[in-house]
């Protein structure tokens, strides 16, 4: 309710109450562990109801139950290996179902108005293209309404309905994060909390980095680069979704009560640090091509028949040819498509022209992120001689503007992280117990 | 394609080759442990794609794999015994979802085109009270439509959705049995089988009279009636939609390969049994009122708070009074509302005025089914003697125009079953092995 003007006068305020708002809108989202038992259901729901009591509105975005979307999974590849993504979609978006159903018992159970909503009743609708289903329209606008009426949305995440066949989609593993960004994005919230198993983004894994801190806050350009490069706490394609319409996400542990680290656009960061995080991925797997032809077009010809196998290049460097005939070509593929690249390439070795090709998986990229790097020179240069000064040989290096990775062997890639997290000054002060 | 009137001439016939359809439509449905296991979901494709290879139009309904739904079932009751009735449809709705996509997908792996369906796609239209939903419109054009395309639709049973509020609602326990005769009756299908663990209706449960034998055909209102009066085959709500629809429905079993017992309307049997099976309950209560004052509506008195309890009462005796002001009332309900009823009365005693009450849940109820009852006297009497025969007391007695039912102690079950089959000329010829 609006304050009148003054006492008697008609009070216009109260027209449209939303208009004094002060409270926040948040999109909380919830992991399958998070959700992985009744007992987890209902501390979810004690958690919501925390911030609905706040005075908040809370729209709550859920995975499947830890397990049951690979159980469902196990059955479709039972029946058939190659099985139509559009029952596939059927069968697995039942996960979400379910637990959208449970947490609004729970939250009812707490006295907090709640229901569940399901892909196809938002709509949330995507296109048809089934498995990997991409976002194309939220409808919002009854949720919000609800919201504003003090009802707790329970959205199943990870699915959606194709206009096209009116069938349910499914957005891909992981798809819940997204689809919690994307509902963000649709219901203007203030914030989308990404409840995980871990309680924040890390400068490094601390899993080997004893030394890594919890960041308060990264940017989403460092985040997706982050999670590019190897960082699991949140997907890529989360991220870049809410770097696209400015969602603030803030990642956080279903299981401490205590703030994790916010993903935010770079004007909310006033100290900017030149490097924020240190990446890793033992995903990555090496072929050097030696005695390759060299002339025009050789790279399209080795690159092209690669990119028809749908397999993806990520580092690519070129040694400087010594005789001017033959040249060495080092590239870097994901581990899993290694044996796939060996053979696409011995196929065409005539056609291509190389002598010999050496296949590496033990190798690691390791991946310096930081936002400051722009402004600042030198970061290069302080990774090359961090490496240098414990031995570790650098075998391809890749830079963007806000990133710099390496590849090395991979039995130095704890002792290259720590290195690397003192050298950048990234070390918490007291060893975490 | 049609045959041509005469060479030359146009061809009308072809005009509408539907016109000339010989095969059957038919609405397969397959149970929770015919679905239990993927290799029982692949058997079950078998089973279809072999009517459908036989020309025929089929349609499958599904239940939950077996085990599906009591687990959601229970997940839903350890959050809140009193939990909303539109959650639970939204949580244990998704069993038959799955269902529905894998045997899609099983049905696609064998070569026969098909695709799940689910109750908000066809849709299957209801009201809006959740938990235990009644059907009002099945959608049946577009499944039709892609039937005669020679496509199988995939129907998730015991669910549909409710147009007043756009949310799933499901049928009640056994409501796949009504999904498939509902569906049956929208696609005016030939026949309805219906698959599950018993090879069809027998005259008396074969577990007890070892000489039962399997029924080729019975009728609508003889299976209404055995299934009323205890025989578990098919759900009473599926049996009475079929008789009021005339859809012909087939029992059969999953695990063999036989034809099962055809139920069907009246006019499709030339032989009429006198007596077609016999039918038993344990889950019966006898309460009887002594010394109840024999004044103008006192059954009512008695009666009415037990309707306003939700207590069903089946069969009922008032005895004659000897001094014309006291009388006894003797009445049976369900096993599970005993003790509800006794503390229901009880706190009514005074204003019931009844002396004493005696509860016994030690009663089983025997009936006798047949239609050919209507044209043959000494149906009953049979009864009586054969019971008196063998000492059995009777002490309730409930007729209808094709089933006579009396009430005897529950120890006598097997005697009196066994008794009656013979009494009748039901048992076979040869003692099954």
């Amino acid at each position: 309710m609006g304050t009148p003007a003054s006492a008697g006068n008609r009070c216009y305020f109260d027209i449209n109450p939303a208009y004094f708002r002060v409270m926040a809108r948040i999109v909380q989202k919830f992991g399958g562990t998070s959700v992985g038992t009744i007992e987890r259901i209902q501390a979810v729901a004690k958690r919501v109801k925390a911030e609905f009591d706040a005075g908040n509105e809370v729209a709550v975005v859920v995975s499947a139950m830890s397990g049951v979307t690979n159980q469902l999974v196990d059955y479709a590849t039972k029946i058939s290996p190659l099985h139509d993504a559009r029952e596939y979609d059927v069968v697995v978006a039942s996960g979400e179902q379910v637990t959208s159903g449970l947490v609004a018992m729970a939250l009812q159970a707490l006295g907090v108005p709640a229901r569940s909503w399901l892909g196809w009743q938002i709509p949330f609708k995507t296109d048809a293209v089934h498995g990997k289903a991409r976002i194309q329209d939220i409808g919002a606008d009854e949720l919000r309404r609800r919201m504003s009426a003090r009802e707790v949305p329970v959205v199943a995440g990870f699915q959606g309905v194709a206009e096209e066949d009116n069938r349910i989609t499914t957005l891909g593993r992981g798809g819940s994060d997204t689809s919690a960004v994307a509902l963000a994005a649709a219901l203007q919230a203030d914030r989308c909390d990404i409840f995980t198993d871990v309680d924040g983004v890390y400068t490094c894994d601390p899993r080997i980095v004893a030394k890594a801190r919890k960041l308060d806050k990264i940017t989403h350009e460092e985040m997706l680069e982050l999670a590019s490069q190897g960082a699991k706490v949140l997907q890529t394609r989360s991220v870049a979704m809410a770097m696209s319409h400015g969602v603030r996400v803030q990642v956080l542990s279903s299981f401490v009560d205590a703030p994790g680290t916010l993903v935010v656009n770079e004007d909310e960061i006033v100290e900017k640090e030149v490097v924020s995080g240190i990446a890793y991925s033992r995903d990555e797997a090496k072929i050097t091509l030696v005695g390759v032809q060299d002339r025009p077009g050789v790279a399209a010809a080795i690159f092209g028949p690669l990119s028809d196998a749908s397999i993806n290049v990520d580092m690519i460097v070129q040694n400087v040819s010594e005789d001017g005939k033959t040249t060495g070509l080092t590239f870097t593929v994901g581990k899993a498509d290694l044996e796939r690249t060996v053979s696409v390439l011995n196929e065409r070795q005539k056609d291509l022209r190389f002598a010999r090709l050496v296949p590496d998986s033990n190798v690691v990229k390791v991946s310096v992120i930081g936002v400051g790097m722009r402004s600042h020179a030198g970061v290069a240069q302080r990774m090359f001689q961090t490496l240098a000064g414990k031995g570790i040989n650098i075998q391809v290096i890749s830079t963007s503007e806000i990133k710099i990775s390496v590849l090395i062997a991979e039995e130095y890639t704890e002792l290259a992280l720590r290195a690397l997290h003192t050298a950048y000054g990234l070390d918490q002060d007291e060893t975490r117990t």
